[in-house]
């Protein structure tokens, strides 16, 4: 049972488990950014979550509902019938059985030897994929074959009916054939008024010779089909082709047509696709797909090939999440495989994700920067609404014009009756910092100046000034708190001074008053410029103030970092029976929230996610003592944890820990736990996996805005190959437990630190222990 | 595989065919009038439909939606794990299965001996019920044994995800849990604002004794569910038992309560009936069901057991679609059993419906009407925007101040993209005068003064008034005429003159004529009170003027009664194939609707019903010729058409014929055609059955205001004995082919017509041929 992974692409199912069927519709999801769907089988089956999204197509349900991304009409059902016997994997018997996915062709793949309820066997694959190169277009393709005659029966079109599990997003749509085989649904969101309209058009084949089949359609509410009927014979293969396609009103490249317009594209592209067959346009993708690896692609030489299977499997997913032709919607937390957190972003993107795409394709990098910034005017809201100035980034993005998507209500209290707050919202202010903390990291990576000019000075100038703001003055000790928040530990709610968040404001004014002093002496018109917008200079006195006087909590004589004003005078228990866990959340079983904030235990990297993002801030020293500290106390019960305890654990030189931390962060969905991904993959871990290996084992950081790197392989692997883009320029490390090689792709010239020495890189290096 | 019928009682399937679903589903279906729920089974399946609807909780998912029937949250789903294995009919070994409905006392039961793919062998017992004594309680218990040791793992709760076919209708609910135990989920149609509450409790006893065991709740978006764990010893019984309640803000008896008060009220009741237990909640259902059939059972002596069945299945599914304690609502064209026609009413109620309740339940044939006479204000509506005067009854009716609900638009053509609309809305205008028959027939039959003169004239008059301004004259030849509509026979969509449609509005026209000069000789001051309400006197000249001068199509010298003004001049084609079909609208498979239009054919009783209804104004050579003539024309394909066919081939006297189209009658529902139920029971052909029986074979009418009793017994049966209550008065009636025996209840008296002859019947008779 579970999952297989075949080698360093392939990942498989080998025996089917109809109550793991969640599983592999995530992990084997297939998309390309503008839509994503999950690796639903053809057949339904009754637990089955058929999703597919667009990315970006928000829409309310229901006026006391949250923004999410609705659930598409479904094109992914195909049933089919042969002698009368519907084909299900709980029928009949399976002879054989295979289900995968290539990530290095974005291909899912069901391969089937079944013997029907009368005898016959009957062999199948099914394929699907959603192309990289024409963003509308989801192909699939049956083939169907036997050693006998058999009658086929296939019922394949479009299903309306889909919900958010339950929730309704769009109107009774218009159904339409054209052709006798082209299929269209035209529908709408109730909420947002996107207009969206599904096609979908059937090839047939026999012997790869195409056929024509007279369909019977058959509809119901909101369901239009197509039956097709063939008898074949024995040893002949009957191929079937659905090519089909989503268009939307919001898509970026429609923003100026009329619906009709987008309809008249629509059905011409339909129409182009049928005629070039399923197999010529997977090659169109498959081609987009190698350009990606070329440019992402990692290697990793382990003992276990699932080492190099991950860090893929982390690129595939974070490919298939990311809109990469638009800037005007973020990154789901769960991309675009599941009903979880509704398809709307937090800090995940920015502190988890961005980097793997500033290092390596920093124009992916922007477009994410760039959304935030076009959701600037709800941030002012958002800080008007609390009493503050300046942007305060909602915990919860969805649709650039949406504001504040953060659920303030949690439902009520089943036992008590009382309505239960969300404070997330509200209290996890730490967020615009770390915008401005990804805005630095971006910048310095990258010397996108355009940007800065653009969008990120007037960004940071704006968080800036909410943090300036947000700050408390107590009187009593000349200092400024940040009371009553939530840190990144969120079993502590509502807590004061909250290190990670206190350091990451003053790193953002320090930051704002680098970047203000910097305009003022070499680019006065773009300050000028920029206050207009922001009004940065009024405050600039104050700004320079509050970051002397911000209040960061004291580190004891032992050099620990009090996580907030209280934590360390709080029991401390034994958690050993929790850190052995094997699924989440288990000390829920013996506390509960409100007993767990009196206790020194943090669900995720806190003090620790500090130590990491400002490393040149602290010592060797204080990175040690607060991991032997921190570490035992940190459950990991969230899936933004692991990754950053990688890469401490690396940084503090315990490789063997840091291994069993990478693996445990691997299997948060490729793990045992079969329903660990049921509402969707975990996106921001997987951009945590990318700098375990990275930023972890390679120990690829910045020290002074030069590349460092300072490789730590765990004794199980033997090499690691990655490409790096710094300052604009490629680079191609490779790192052994002998040699450091880094080859400069173009021939040009940069600086590079090396196990802490400064070395110029002309063409290549081969550095050996 | 499908049905069997066990006994004059029980139906049941032996087989389980995961195809055929939806027809246990339906034809087992429990209910109570109030609410309604298809006989899914517990554990899911793919193609499943799990309704629950309550009557009379109409909604409108969308703006541009029409109002409909909305599921309810689902409290009928409940998963078993045997040792892990999730228990389902398409797993492990079916060793024995049976599945039935016992129409005695409305019990829905499975029993089933189980393989486990663990190789342990369970015995399953499944059983629900509504009951008809607690109206807001759903009932249901699982019995589990096994010959060894087995972990059982139940989850049971209730499901707020379920929609009608994706359309949404209730809001994202709040969910609450009492005494550890006691479920709650509260929500809210979006559109009419109706409260609603489900609750859920679980009571287990091992070998019948209670016990008590630590639930784990399970909650999802829309969803709370409790979860058992136990470890069943081999040869003891697991008992599970769920009593389940709805209440809504909608109910009649909670018209002046608060949602908090209501709130109180159910947990009340739910709580007492948990304390009461399965069996005893069972029990006072079941004396229900036994007064219920002491009142109505017809008792059938035919050499097929299908009869006796039938009759009792129409009877037991009347009853379940029909709320005896609420007349703010109809009975829904699929009753409660599924989503087809949206649980609106239509002239089935009045027509094929009500007659049966007039003969057995008179106040509930009553309270029927009553719901037409709260439904008035639409009507007046529909006459002002049709430009006519009076009450014109909508096509389709939903809640009392829904107005017309019939839907103007069918969605576009799929091919030509033009938009179709539905003209039943608006030229099936023979419903008014249906609800005149009904009425009619009702208070000929139960002497109801006091409803005659709270709302029958005044309805009568109402209706009479929209004829008279419905009616256009032709001047030239001095003469009205109806223009323009559709009759019975929907084959004909826009005829003029349809002979039904004349007759009728003649029919309604006399009778209120008649009514009017009743009570102005009588009781004038009524009709001054009632004629301040409709206006009834300035226009009662021109109401005689005009049914002395409405156009009644002329017979041909052959006594045909022409269908409309062009019917007979149409083209006569051989029709044998389709009258041999097996399926219904094969004729579509050679024509579409525009060449039937252009035929000789008929969809459904027409002029055939004409003769039915006003049977004493045609004479014997008129009915014969006419049954000639259509019967052969007509496909019947509409539900609403053979029962007319039976009584009509009774009245000619062909008995063979008469039972020949009332066992194609029976099997409308209960036939071979295992999908010809998917979207509900056919609520009308039930009441179409009772009336094959006692006005067909029975040969049960009324001349001149006298019960009149022809009887002409299929050679298959040797027997029938019906209740009737006329006039008051009870009667048992007892036929055989030799002997006609009725007996008086109460020992009244009463005049009978018998075979043509006047008899006064003091206590009981016994006629012998």
């Amino acid at each position: 049972m579970g999952l297989n992974i075949q080698s360093g692409w392939i990942i498989s199912e080998k025996e089917f488990k109809k109550e793991y069927i969640a599983k592999s519709e995530v992990i084997m999801a297939i998309g390309n950014g503008y839509m994503g769907s999950r690796a639903t089988n053809e057949e339904s089956y009754y637990n089955q979550t058929r999703n597919t999204f667009v990315a970006g197509s928000f829409n309310k349900s229901n006026e006391d509902e949250v923004t999410e991304l609705p659930n598409f009409p479904d094109i992914t059902n195909i049933e089919i019938f042969i002698d009368g016997y519907r084909f299900t994997l709980l029928d009949g018997e399976i002879i054989d059985f295979e289900k995968n996915l290539n990530l290095k062709n974005g291909k899912m793949l069901r391969k089937i030897t079944w013997r029907s309820p009368n005898d016959k066997i009957v062999d199948f694959e099914f394929m699907r994929f959603i192309s990289l190169n024409n963003l509308h277009l989801i192909g699939s393709k049956i083939n169907i074959s036997s050693n006998e005659n058999i009658k086929i029966k296939i019922i394949s079109g479009i299903n309306g009916q889909v919900t958010n599990s339950g929730a309704m997003h769009f109107t009774d749509g218009v159904k339409r054939i054209f052709d006798s085989n082209i299929l269209r649904y035209t529908t709408e969101t109730l909420e947002s008024k996107i207009n969206a309209i599904v096609q979908s058009s059937h090839n047939i084949l026999i012997n790869d010779k195409d056929i024509e089949i007279a369909a019977t359609m058959k509809m119901d509410r909101r369901i239009v089909n197509l039956i097709y009927n063939y008898d074949l014979e024995a040893n002949k293969v009957f191929k079937f082709e659905k090519i089909s396609t989503i268009h939307t009103s919001r898509d970026l490249e429609y923003a100026k047509c009329t619906f009709e317009e987008i309809k008249e594209k629509a059905i011409n592209d339909i129409k182009n696709y049928k005629s070039m067959g399923y197999d010529v346009l997977f090659n169109e993708s498959e081609i987009e797909w190698m350009k990606y690896w070329n440019d992402v692609d990692i290697k990793i030489d382990s003992k276990d090939i699932k080492d190099q299977f991950a860090i893929r499997f982390a690129q595939y997913h974070l490919r298939i999440m990311t809109n990469f032709e638009d800037n005007r919607m973020g990154i789901g937390a769960k991309g675009l495989t599941g009903e979880g957190y509704k398809g709307h972003s937090f800090w995940d993107t920015e502190i988890f994700i961005l980097p793997f795409y500033i290092y390596n394709l920093p124009e992916i990098a922007r477009n994410l920067l760039v959304y935030r910034y076009k959701t600037l005017d709800g941030a002012h809201n958002k800080a008007i609404e609390n009493g503050y100035k300046g942007a305060m980034f909602p915990w919860e993005s969805a649709w650039i014009s949406d504001d504040d998507v953060t659920p303030l209500w949690c439902g009520v209290n089943v036992v008590t009756g009382k309505a239960t707050k969300v404070y997330s919202g509200i209290k996890e202010q730490h967020i615009s910092a770390d915008i401005v903390y990804a805005i630095w990291l971006y910048y310095t990576v990258t010397k996108d100046n355009d940007f800065m000019e653009l969008y990120g000075y007037e960004m940071i100038f704006d968080i800036v000034l909410f943090i300036e703001s947000r700050l408390e003055y107590n009187k009593d000790i000349d200092r400024y708190e940040v009371n009553d928040v939530i840190g990144a530990d969120e079993y502590k709610e509502r807590i004061n001074n909250n290190t990670f968040t206190n350091n990451m404001f003053k790193f953002a004014m320090n930051l704002g008053i680098k970047y203000y002093d910097e305009l003022k002496e070499n680019n006065e018109a773009l300050l000028l410029k920029i206050n207009e917008k922001v009004l940065i200079s009024n405050k600039i006195e104050s700004i320079k103030e509050k970051s002397n006087k911000i209040f960061i909590p004291e580190m004891t004589k032992d050099l620990i970092i009090p996580q907030d004003d209280t934590y360390l005078s709080k029991e401390i228990i034994d958690l050993t029976k929790y850190k052995n866990q094997t699924y989440i959340d288990s000390i829920f079983e013996d506390y509960n929230i409100e007993q767990l904030r009196e206790i020194q235990v943090t669900k995720q990297a806190d003090v620790i996610m500090l130590l990491q993002l400002l490393n040149n801030n602290f010592s060797k020293d204080i990175v040690k003592a607060n991991w032997d500290y921190y570490e035992p106390k940190t459950l990991h019960d969230s899936s933004l944890s692991l990754a950053t305890h990688v890469v401490m654990a690396s940084e503090v030189n315990d490789i063997d820990y840091a291994y069993k931390l990478f693996r445990k962060a691997i299997d948060i969905d490729l793990g045992k736990n079969m329903n660990s991904s049921d509402k969707g993959i975990h996106s921001a871990s997987l951009g945590g996996i990318w700098q375990s290996v990275v930023y972890g084992f390679a120990g690829v950081k910045i020290v002074n805005n030069i590349l460092s790197i300072n490789p730590r392989l765990p004794k199980e692997w033997n090499e690691i190959e990655m490409p790096l883009i710094f300052n604009d320029i490629e680079l191609l490390i490779n790192l052994t437990h002998e040699v450091i090689n880094v080859k400069v792709i173009d021939n040009e010239a940069i600086n590079v630190v090396i196990n802490g020495k400064n070395i110029k890189i002309q063409n290549e290096i081969r550095l050996v222990k």
